[in-house]
């Protein structure tokens, strides 16, 4: 994986043909064959994919339970890469400069980006077509037919093209097969709590969902300096990875006679501070606004639902003195923030290799989907050929 | 209505028999009868009643739509009067203080009113159940026959009985039949703008819901020098007296041939910074979250629901950053904080006499419930008779 030093193929201003792994329906197997990735049109970039990860978002997006079904579409979303080659007018980017590829771009230019206090980038937010964000057209192509593309980012190929406001330039001490998570679950889940919650210190906080961006809250809520971080899943195997990212108590709604917030109340004092909900189930963001305290309690939601998409709850828990948050990416302005949560990372200051389970060819990309569906894997990283 | 001056019945330590409005049933007609009201036990007060304005949520408890019936019952909790008598350790009140009524208390003790940040107190918090905070018990008789008490105040009967953490003292030379909106309705709206929306200079806002306390959110708001507020109400004789309160464009939603939200959206450049839902209309939260800016936006919910307490919406209104908070009495410790605001109203930076529609002798207190239904007042002010 000296990712960092290979070489590839280019071809600037034409069609790459390559290697990509393509969903034809939801909750069919992906297929890896043979796409032609057109060019960069003025201001994007391609991209030869290094490392790519698989968010539960992907597998989400795939089984199209509470969205549109969009395909033949190539998914990846969180992945780092080297720029192969630049648009018209690009002049942040040249071949050659290491990405992580962003789902959430950052134009620098509309009311939000220039606002200093949000990351919701009015021209390149989250697409949800299966389109570029520039002329709403595909650049992948089998045999002439169009590919959908996945958040504007489809990094499961080996090459892709994303607007240049969609990726960030990092340092090349950087290793690509691990900083890949920084481009969404890691980062989502820091930034959820230093961003979006801003976890103080000595307060109590509640993560429902031990995954990659659960486990990413509680590092986030130990390194603010949280006195109880409470961890709740299904999976009793959660327990011991959740203590390394400080979670100091595991409740598995499964083993306990009272319901969770009554649990969570009962080791609080009448509730914590701030809860988080990292699984995708709207129903639990009741739950976790339950969990809080009255007066100032704070519940972030961060999941993509998988099914159901409607949040219900009663409005006595907002009269109660609750707030109800979102959290897209974290808060972080992707391009402006993500190089400084890397050198976080090279000074060790945050973890994120503990947080890769797994670690497959791209020819076995389906095992890294099957193990999601399981509840068997924290991130699989997925590793594109050297060519 | 020189009530600071008037004589009362005064028996410390016994019964007083009074006249108070009785409601039998949801829906039904108060009747005036004599009740018998217990003396004060330790730690409460016995207040004789000058003024008590009707609110909104005396009316949705009344019919009792959306909270169990309680009956018979003494409605009333926006009310200010004169101090009777003291139950045993109180010495915070001596007989001839004037107060407010407080329909949430502060007992100064419990973690929320030593929090500093919160005016949910654990102790004296809204009570539901028609009795007295302390010993579940009421202090109203007819006939021997327990009468409920409404939101421990039960301001619509010439005397009533408090905890001392539920009345606040404030100065004589304040008008009782006027500052009884700050018991309530008025701090409750500009708490709102104030201390939980935390309203910032030049920011844009929409209120839904013109009466006392959406009014009363627009006069916050004013003050705190936002750029443009926007009313919104279906009843087009409130489009007058919301400029006085500094409502700069005026929806009647029955006029406008989009929705409100594309409206608000229209004339904001995609939203505004805050929304407060003051009807009590759960269902309009969800129009509020959508008329919010992304990124920024805040809503604040404010009202009682009037039908369905359950809030619904969609999680995509919380991914792309907005946030939901509840407002009870507008965030103030009320103890604490409701002398500064009557400080405010001597010095006219705060209106409340603009919002007084009505003045009622007791005899006629059904035709302030009438009015209120059919949204032909703001406050009704019901004037007690002097003994």
């Amino acid at each position: 994986m000296s990712s960092a030093s290979s070489t590839f193929a280019k071809n600037p201003g034409g069609v790459i043909k390559c290697k990509a792994a393509v969903a034809s329906g939801a909750g069919e197997a992906m297929v890896i064959e043979e796409v032609e990735v057109n060019p960069p049109q003025p201001s994007e970039i391609r991209i030869k994919v290094v490392s790519t990860s698989l968010c539960r978002s992907d597998v989400t997006a795939w089984l199209s339970q509470a969205q549109p079904p969009v395909f033949p579409r190539i998914f990846g979303h969180e992945a780092s890469g080297i720029v192969e080659s630049v648009g018209e007018g690009v002049t942040e980017f040249a071949e050659g400069d290491h990405v992580l590829t962003l789902f959430i771009g950052e134009c620098m230019n509309c009311k939000q980006c220039v606002s200093g206090k949000s990351n919701i980038c009015q021209k390149l937010g989250l697409e949800r077509k299966g389109v570029m964000h520039s002329d709403q057209k595909t650049r992948f192509f089998v045999k002439g037919k169009p590919i959908y593309h996945y958040c504007a980012v489809s990094s499961f190929s080996e090459y892709t093209v994303v607007n240049s406001g969609c990726a960030v330039k990092i340092t090349k001490t950087a290793p690509l097969e691990k900083v890949c998570l920084l481009s969404c679950g890691t980062a989502a889940g820091l930034g959820a709590a230093w961003n979006v919650a801003d976890v103080s210190k000595g307060s109590t906080v509640a993560i429902f969902g031990l995954g990659t961006v659960g486990l990413s809250v509680a590092q986030g809520a130990k390194i603010r300096g949280a006195s109880r971080i409470i961890g709740v899943d299904t999976n009793p195997e959660k327990k011991e990875k959740a203590k390394a990212f400080g979670v100091t108590d595991f409740i598995n709604p499964n083993d306990i006679d009272e319901t969770v917030q009554q649990a969570i109340k009962r080791l609080t004092d009448g509730g914590v501070d701030y809860s988080f909900e990292c699984i995708g189930d709207t129903e639990m963001i009741n739950t976790a606004l339950h969990s809080c305290c009255d007066g100032w309690g704070v519940t972030v939601t961060l999941g993509v639902p998988k099914t159901n998409p409607n949040v219900a709850c009663h409005y006595g828990l907002f009269l109660t003195g609750r707030t109800l948050k979102g959290s897209l990416f974290g808060g972080w302005k992707p391009k402006s923030d993500i190089p400084s949560l890397i050198d976080m990372y090279l000074k060790e200051e945050i973890k994120i290799d503990d947080l890769i389970t797994h670690n497959f060819p791209f020819k076995d990309i389906n095992k890294a989907f099957d193990l999601m569906v399981a509840g068997k894997c924290l991130r699989c990283v997925i590793h594109m050929p050297n060519e």
